[in-house]
């Protein structure tokens, strides 16, 4: 399992004012600002995302947000392949696969949930629009 | 405010189950494993981080843990007046102040932590041996 994080997403109750703290009172530069989803780069390779807590549960589609699932974390992969492989590597070491790979309507690449024992989430997602610059800048295709 | 994130803390019950997970499970290299604390990290200049719960709970000093709040993220920066700089900014975004800015024991600098509107807590942290290198290694001193 590749040891990497690329998204850390906040699952928050009203978007359009996380949007506007993170953005207008802090003043960030969102990589993309839509209606749905904020995107902010935070480190080389690193995006911290705000989306809707009931928009991430659906995704996650494992009940409802309990102690500190409303967070998560997500480790980028190259492949479909690799979806499958961390999944397994993940439940080999006796983590919880809350959805198996599947397709994702999001980004047209794969895409899986799990969680370690303590249930933090992690997603692992290949996304073949995802794009990391050799100066770690994130860009979307 | 610095757009940056430098750790993801997850605060965990069972220590040693995380670190056995994350280790030997997935099979991450530490960059620090000691009793009390594990660090992994996961992108250039980015710390995931597992601590106990209570510890991180008594780090921010603030309440028992709700909703979302075993998750600490983190932002370094490079002075203690950055710190105080951080903290004002963040509280005329109109977030919360959860720990004014102090000199703290855990590594000889100086410390605060925030929280954005849906409680999501943030340290903002200036730790004089905690460097990042040209490749985006993180080093302790």
């Amino acid at each position: 399992m590749k040891q990497s994080l690329s998204f850390v997403t906040l699952g928050v109750g009203d978007l359009d004012a996380a949007r506007r703290f993170y953005r207008d009172g802090l003043g960030w530069t969102p990589t993309l600002d839509i209606d749905e989803v904020v995107f902010f780069q935070v480190a080389p390779g690193v995006v911290l995302a705000l989306w809707g807590a009931d928009d991430l549960a659906g995704d996650v589609g494992a009940g409802p947000a309990q102690h500190g699932t409303a967070v998560a974390l997500a480790c980028n992969v190259e492949s479909a392949e690799e979806v499958h492989a961390a999944v397994e590597r993940w439940r080999a070491a006796g983590g919880e696969v809350l959805k198996e790979p599947a397709p994702t309507t999001h980004f047209g690449g794969m895409q899986a949930y799990v969680a370690d024992p303590e249930g933090f989430r992690w997603e692992i997602a290949w996304n073949p629009g995802w794009e990391v610059g050799a100066d770690g800048t994130v860009r979307f295709a």
